[in-house]
């Protein structure tokens, strides 16, 4: 029977939800905090918008063939039960929610939330498979040693990530960094521990395709990780979000750098700092929604037409 | 322990889903059409729209000490898989779909939704109950014959339930209604069918309460079925709807409506006309969340400390 | 047949148009400037939104029982080619539009605009009728003598009228005055005139009927005309205006107001200060199209059902 | 005499507005409906949002140096007096005026309303022409054979004009394709009938100009319609829309298909989809506008200077 | 010289800017958190918002003829810095501050920030005067005991402050109390400490002059601080907030509360819960503006013409 | 001490502010007027918004490692104070303003207003330089000679420039013109004078730093001056202006034209026709604010890392 596309509750995708990662090759997940920010707040709706929005996916990707429900098992798992109150034991609960999905063998595919995830994420993953490859897509490096004081906040995870020994710093790749900086070289931090940086000049104006193609050889066959701020698009594109920074990634080269990874031993996506109360047109939710069905697309066994 | 409102797949305040109505005393039901609709569309997102904003609500009524999930087993259980093409098919269905909601004994508080679909309702609540008395507020009468040439609409519900026998016409008041009309005596077929007509110049400066009492009289102790058009509030109020008329009732005439109906034999209750692509300030939606909650604890066998 | 209120150029309440004021017994015009105000402007926009927003009216007047149609021959005759970079000239062309609608027998309803206006409408009106009753409803007095050094402009233009003896002044009510001031006694200079001053707190939650029934024997049976500033009502009714007061009338009220005008010689009215970009949920417009129909149903010579 | 922009009836580019095409050489129509929309609605107020902003426009094109008023005799002739009820009836009534339109020699420059209105319009386009060729710019192929069980909708109206022999399937490209997708290959059906499928991939990084000299040996001199769906367009330049999808064309792109079509045999275009509730920034219809213009811009017998 | 009010740079109502108290009798002053939310974010923004809004104010109170600038010294003396990763952290900083302002002799008037802030503010103030009469303001009593395990919070300040001793309870009147509640008597704490407790259904369609005469009774010659939840108005006024409740007070009943206080020994007061992303229609600042206008009318040694 | 970002009162850049440019080698200074504008107005709140956007700026330029605040002495010194109702005395005010700004040996950098103000500011820069070069960015070519009937506006700016000699004709450039138009060649006039005009035709799908060579050579040493039309940007980008024209620059362009200006003697810089009443995104007031921060980065005697 026919289903139109306005009824019913909303899950990702219009998936079934489930409580547990138990069978499932893949599980769309949310993390809707905002307590890692310093700036503009929201992001904790991030998850709430994405399910809403993505009543407008179909089943198929036009552009790759990819075949993703006839390729994987995937399911909304829900969300993690986040403290609003205390930004580290929320951390402690994305901790140990994301161990138990990944000792499922499931793949998360996360629905932020502030950036901040991303450590506690990568904590769960590289517990599992060791040290990561990184591919991280943002207009800021987020690797800052404290922020207002604090260590554990939006600007520090890829710092606390790699004082934590959770990242194969020689597959790490940063891609979209720009805007105005707290120091002159703000980049230099990454660079010295052997990530790639791509500053955002280097992008415009071309396909990143063949920048992915580096990135696909830097990687190799080891595990990686990507982590997707919805700010490494331009604010054209992305108008929803915390600290917005012009002259940024179009959305066409967020979907390139996504099919990219396709090849890749992805173990974990993350798209993150969606914020819904300055989302006005609606359409960084759609974005992300659409970035969340891409990076579907390209998991391992993956069946294209 | 503790669960954050940000979290979780969006339910109607956040009760549990079930497909079916079987055990519940009451249950939400989402009915997400607008094509209905000759003027502004948009309606068939309130359902959608009216559950993700409904996080707000608690679980006690402080108004009047109502204690609805202590006193009923209440669920939501999603929408009436509505055609978007066929508005005739689209009643079928939603008639078909509360038979079956009716036939387990359970109350259904339905998310409109354009107002057409309180015939389809009313034809399946008759069917059980009989014809039965109706309090309808609305800015409108929506009992035109025939608009644009058709019979089925949002304009014509309660002509079509006179014409079926659905409706107790003794037992039917209508309040709120004003506005640009298109008949110089735009009320009077209400009035010459039996219904009390309240006009919303009867309703300015005052509370609704000694109103509700004389309602009270007038529907007795038979079936009685609610159907509350949001745009009898005023736009102030309830902007996000597809008729707006100014000088409406204020929303806590909407909540004293509500409450004046404790007593009665409440066998169905609507929320319809939330159309939230013009709902900018999204209190529409959340005005709607709170009177659907308002019906809830006014239904039969309500514990109240 | 029937015609869709989704179709059509939009003129005021769907009426013909035609290019001067000959034949009709009152006429719909705009003003379209704000270049009179000193802080939000987008007033200028007023008519067009108006015209826009106007396909929600119907022909008849439910509370009233007006047959606006019935009674008087009305078109909209479009708006005064105004200056937009030279406010003096607007005024003459305004005061010269008006001359010949007014010599054509013909009653304006205009749609501002920023509340200079009134100063040259008045000044064409009491070439004809000599100095006329006002009634006058708005925030604020404007009564200024100069703003910023000008004579002219939306904060001043009564003070004008006064100067030109274009007023009755024993004739003349400033209902709905409020908020904050540039003096102490702001409203001085009004009851030095002999004005009567109605400040917004004896407003406060009641009928203005009583207040209207006084209104009428001051008035008596000299020609009238209305002013209506939207930023009267409140700003949650009317959030669409330049200055916002909180603490106003309400809709009610302000339907209350020109209700209460039936029976004087009204020769004209105007309907001003509804500013488009402000207007965030639509319904300042709706609400002045609602306000304007109410004037025009009160007109003389108007049958009531 | 100067007449400012702020003023007047809005018809489309201000141009006189004319009952019957009689006279003319191109016309601006529009048709507002979004009854044959299945996910959000509000096309059906393109019409009058697309007049209204049109304001902006003046009379010669500073990129092509067209004077299309100096060329062409062009008027507003209002809109089809749509059947909001009643779809297939809706499309009768637009075949019938199409047809009075196309009887007089006039090129019709349609202002949608959903796309479902290219087929009834290609009906009458054929009727005098026969078979054309088709320019078809979208985001979807809208080829379905059926959408939840009806034939006659947004995503069907080009399977219906082939199996109506309207299309020279030979002289038939599409342009902008994209998303996620109801089969593995959503676009096999327009290739099995031999239209050119230009996927939006394809259009990545770059200029169209050379596309559109493929195009224009592709279309030849025979009689060519053009339908542009503004879904096309990348939401950043276009989220007034009901479905819109991301990495698409540019505005830039926009132009450039348009422009490229200059000395083609055009015998009528239509911009549709323009859905204003969701456009939040307003330039949904100022693009519309500006691409309506163009369409005026390249019309057969145009002088450029 | 003539000042237009669109110029310079936006400190509250255009004071003076200095950095201490030094020297004044109130003083305006922010403090930018929402880390004390657990629903929606946004309220840090408030203080700059409420700056900006307030170019709208002008220096006499029309309505009760105060001269607030010939009465006393008053400058904008900036925001606490607070600290938005430790909200304990930040209610130090806060106490400390207020403490320093409260030293100089100088009556705080504060912009909010969510209302997790008057708890520290209450601290210092009761520090200098002992525990102080309340007046609150708010649809929500804020006396949880833990709101997701935590004991700091914008739900808990006032449960805080009487388990601090900073209240003299017989002197606290919680006023527009209303909503849904987390159990069936949630103002049975309040009312236990001896708090006068008015829920907003006690204040529907009448004037609060009365209640504020028994107010003024209650509060006696004693310190009195007033603390007002912008949430305490309905969301048609301030539809800019947290967590907003229908059906609840209007703005003119926040003027009256307000007004009521003059008399009473005023030492501080706060306005707080203003969310500027949640405030489309712009109108929760303005409100917010005017609302902290008229505590500044009085303040004890006002002068009224 | 760690400052939030989110407190403070809002200046420019979060910088120091002062009422004279003494001792300042750079000042951001604003000008809030949109009287100059026939069609939407709002630019007289741009400066407001742009020092409210800009708390989201830091320090340091990651793309040109440029050390502003390491290099020159840069303040905030407000808004001249504009006469909103007499255009021509705010040009008379801006000119003194400017002469007493440059005669400090301070560089202004501008926050319009709409682009009137060049005019008067180029008198001041041109009386203390001599006829300077020009790099103007625009959609529009700002050189009517009188606009409904008005020689002083924001379409006729360097038309008086020219007339007043203040450029020096042959370094003038102007770069992004397109849309419709007024006659046939609507540059003519321009490249009559000896300017390079760049249509934005000749900018599409590239970088621009090759176009910014040749604008250096054309420049060569003498002083230049930069005046920016926020509008030249695409409305994507910058949705709030009052004549956006699609099919525009892209933000990194505009960033690109800027960076390219290195090395000159730039002698000040203006950004114009930010409306913030149309800025439903925020976006262009945030892009106004990283472009103005460009200007400063390249300004003479700025150091790099
Ligand atoms: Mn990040
Ligand atoms: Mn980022
Ligand atoms: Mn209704
Ligand atoms: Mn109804
Ligand atoms: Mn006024
Ligand atoms: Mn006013
Ligand atoms: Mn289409
Ligand atoms: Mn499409
Ligand atoms: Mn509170
Ligand atoms: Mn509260
Ligand atoms: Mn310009
Ligand atoms: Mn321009």
């Amino acid at each position: 029977e026919y289903i139109a596309r306005v009824t019913g509750i909303p899950t990702m995708a219009k998936l079934p939800y489930q409580d547990t990662a138990d069978g499932l090759d893949a599980a769309f997940i949310g993390v809707p905090i905002d307590t890692g920010t310093a700036y503009r707040p929201g992001a904790r709706f991030g998850p709430r918008q994405i399910r809403m929005e993505s009543a407008v996916l179909r089943s198929y990707n036009s552009g790759t063939r990819a075949a993703p429900y006839e390729s994987l098992v995937v399911a909304d798992i829900g969300d993690v039960n986040v403290n609003v109150y205390d930004l580290k034991d929320t951390c402690r609960r994305i901790r140990e929610t994301y161990r138990k999905v990944l000792a499922s063998g499931c793949i998360p595919l996360t629905m932020g939330g502030d950036h901040t995830i991303s450590y506690p994420i990568l904590q769960a993953v590289a517990e599992k498979y060791g040290p990561v490859g990184l591919i991280h897509v943002d207009a800021h490096p987020d690797t800052s040693d404290v922020v207002l004081g604090e260590k554990i906040g939006n600007a520090t995870p890829f710092r606390r990530c790699v004082e934590d020994g959770l990242l194969d710093c020689k597959r790490v790749v940063q891609i979209g960094l720009r805007g105005s900086a707290y120091s002159a070289d703000s980049f230099e931090w990454s660079r010295a521990q052997g990530f790639r940086v791509v500053q955002v000049e280097e992008c415009w104006f071309k396909s990143l395709a063949p920048l992915m193609d580096e990135v696909r050889s830097q990687m190799g066959s080891g595990p990686v990780y990507m982590s997707f701020d919805i700010d490494a698009l331009d604010p054209s594109f992305a108008p929803g979000t915390g600290v917005p920074e012009i002259a940024g990634l179009t959305s066409i080269q967020g979907v390139e750098i996504i099919r990219g990874c396709r090849g890749l031993s992805l173990v974990g996506c993350d798209l993150v700092e969606v914020s819904p109360p300055y989302d006005t047109t609606g359409n960084t939710a759609v974005t992300a929604v659409n970035l969340l069905f891409e990076m579907l697309c390209v998991l391992p066994n993956m069946k294209y037409y």
